[in-house]
């Protein structure tokens, strides 16, 4: 037979069982925390028409999409959440309650450049509320909420959550009269972080053509830090002077007061005027993550407040909320990172069962008594030396071997062998499943993520 | 701005938020089930190097795929999750323990002709145990039992596992000296239930250029019938003329006889002669499985054993055994026949949380407690008349609504309202938690099927 060699394209993840089972543990988190704020599950195609994902057209997304003919249709894989859930509100409109609030878990998929923790099929965890003509604050407000649930499961608490609303951005540019040259300066401002305020400054001044009155205006403005009480106070300082500057401060109030509410502690929280996210689609809130002793991964969840979601499909106001996670880049760093915990259960059984009599029928028994009580156990049934037996084990990472051999049998017991430790006792089945389930719910509760 | 008709493409299935709650919870048994028997989850890239997942080439598969360049690559969409098992095994055979149990619940693509209940873009569930070199016939005995855990979950109980051996097929063929016309034969006995007897004959010796003696020899074979032991000794009878036979016979009764074991009810399980699942992949054991009312349906879940699975990936003989469900299709059948069962919540929320002040602080906190306790809620926080926020609750089918007024909020209370008997009690956070988890504790064990 004519032989090719195995490979998995670049840019296109490809676990391991041992880590693929502490990345399905993390949709697992996902998808309950979504679903304890009752958003519904949703699947819509990978593949759509070329000409409805691309309705926006132009820029980067045209150039890394992939898109090909099949007989006579123009099809493209979708490279977000986002297009296709406009398409979906479109579409099923009528079908709909709105506020219409579902999570999505999928594939997307961007013919990138490959590089090193770049991907070109990722996957996306998203929560959208999307609203019919009109959408409360409060659901803007939801939302740090969630995204505190998540990371809290996953096993982090050194996260922050850094908030922001546009319209205080608009407002501020609007009252030095720069709103058309917003753009420019909050991309500018944007790299205080990396340059510092001089180079921001010299920016600002020599290549955006901004008065040094105003660059230091601007300055002062994004300067503005401390408590999330102490950011607000100085904010009210600018009230008055712009509309839309006045509804943005009540809409960020609005989200700040129910923290406490929500559960949300002060300390993982943090109003941060120099969050933007991007130019045009977001109208108000705005929402990034970041690990605070990883600042340089960048954020791990950022979305925002938008008030047109299909517009490119339907003449309807939908406006909305909605939230990102990159999850196979955000997996892909934490495992760089050594922030994986190794002490969870990654095997793929809680226990696994070795006959050690020819006929396997009492070793088939127990391991579907263990089962029915929610024990996840495998049959070793190939015919190999104990010590292979044991090996097979051992690679598993399987916490438990249980030896079923005539004595045993005889006895109506099975021997139950702690790989961890050797210790090694012999009960009932009734026995051996209470005694693997509390242990299997005591490392089920082990992080998947362990901070160090 | 320039509007497009939205819409999604003919052969990709897109379920309403109800119909997607039902398919999450057929997912979420395969998921469970496969774990209980100690199958890790596996993920692999839909999209592969086209000459990677047409080694095999030819047929069909070739003109169905959808492939597509992208700079210099040439990409192609998984057809099944078969040939990437075949990659990933061979590719990561170092870091694997052997057998190697590995599920995967993934879209793959074929550009069929589109036509109603066919899908170009489908799920499909599968298991397989891979050996290294050699694979034991108790993971063939094992497959019955994760079968029928699966079916029994879904809710079903009208259905047959149906299985026979290659090996008995091929053995038999072998003692007529017809082993190079066995591909035909079975093609034509395949075909039995539908013409019947008569007809077969007719084509077995006029087309197929068998004598009027071996097509009679053919028929008695695959008319054996009857309970498990009675075919088992009807096929003793031909016990001693082929050693094929003979071993596929011992490995047919191995498969049987630990079915009581694994906990496999006997009228849930047949031994078949007329099986046969094309011809060249599987070599022992071979599986299908029909449901009793639906016999139209065909079989919702195939497989069996081969010797080879990556054989063009490597030469390490690979042997195993594997299943197949073919989920978005099955789930089109169910709901076509009306097999879904209406009782079951879909609802992506347990309780509504209304709240009747204009602060919500405390609806907030009442929603945070009731989800930390492990209830979906959804607080609703658009301002409009109470008629239509229960409007919104009647359509979401959320089965309770939980009211906060000022009285309530006073007395630390909160009323919760049954929509589904409008029955309404004012109680505590903590009872109303008890109260609605006892109930969706009831109706989450209400079958996801519900046989009529």
């Amino acid at each position: 037979m004519d032989m090719i060699k195995p490979r998995t394209l670049s840019g296109f993840m490809e676990l391991l069982p041992g880590k693929q089972a502490q990345m399905e543990r993390m949709m697992e988190i996902l998808r309950k925390t979504y679903a304890l704020y009752g958003f519904a599950p949703l699947d819509t195609p990978i593949i759509e028409d070329a000409q409805i994902l691309l309705a926006k057209g132009g820029g980067e997304t045209e150039k890394q999409i992939y898109r090909f003919a099949k007989g006579d249709s123009d099809l493209a894989m979708r490279f977000d959440l986002t297009v296709p859930l406009a398409k979906y509100v479109a579409l099923h409109y009528n079908d709909l309650a709105f506020p219409f609030r579902r999570y999505q878990i999928g594939k997307v998929y961007r013919g990138e450049r490959a590089q090193r923790g770049r991907f070109r099929e990722f996957y996306q965890a998203d929560i959208d509320i999307v609203g019919d003509g009109k959408l409360d604050i409060l659901n803007e407000a939801e939302i740090p909420s969630i995204i505190y649930q998540i990371f809290k499961a996953f096993g982090l608490s050194r996260f922050q959550i850094r908030v922001n609303n546009r319209k205080i951005l608009n407002g501020f540019y609007a009252m030095l009269s720069l709103s058309e040259r917003a753009g420019d300066i909050m991309r500018t401002v944007d790299k205080l972080d990396k340059i510092g305020a001089d180079k921001v400054r010299t920016i600002l001044v020599e290549d955006c053509g901004i008065s040094q009155e105003d660059a230091q205006e601007i300055l002062k403005f994004i300067a503005i830090s401390g408590t999330n009480a102490q950011v607000l106070s100085a904010l009210e300082g600018y009230r008055g002077r712009s509309e839309i500057f006045d509804l943005g401060l009540d809409e960020l109030k609005a989200v700040t007061e129910n923290l406490g509410a929500f559960g949300v502690p002060e300390e993982n929280f943090a109003v941060d005027l120099t969050i933007a996210r991007g130019l045009d689609y977001y109208t108000g809130t705005v929402y990034e993550t970041t690990l605070l002793d990883h600042p340089e991964i960048g954020s791990v969840c950022s979305g925002g407040r938008y008030d047109n979601l299909a517009g490119y499909y339907t003449d309807r106001p939908l406006p909305g909320v909605g939230i990102s996670i990159g999850l196979t880049r955000l997996f892909y760093v934490l495992d760089e990172q050594g922030l994986l915990n190794p002490e969870m259960n990654s095997a793929p059984a809680d226990a696994l069962v070795i006959p050690m009599t020819d006929d396997r029928c009492a070793a088939i028994s127990l391991a579907q008594s263990l089962r029915n009580q929610g024990v996840r156990v495998q049959v070793y049934g190939e015919q190999k030396k104990f010590k292979q037996k044991m090996s097979y084990a051992d690679k598993l990472g399987v916490p438990y071997a249980i030896l079923l051999g005539e004595d045993e049998i005889a006895a109506g017991k099975c021997s139950v062998k702690d790989l961890r430790t050797g210790v090694q006792v012999t009960v009932s089945a009734q026995e051996a499943a209470e005694l693997i389930l509390a242990d299997v719910k005591k490392s089920g509760s082990s992080a998947v993520i362990l901070e160090k």
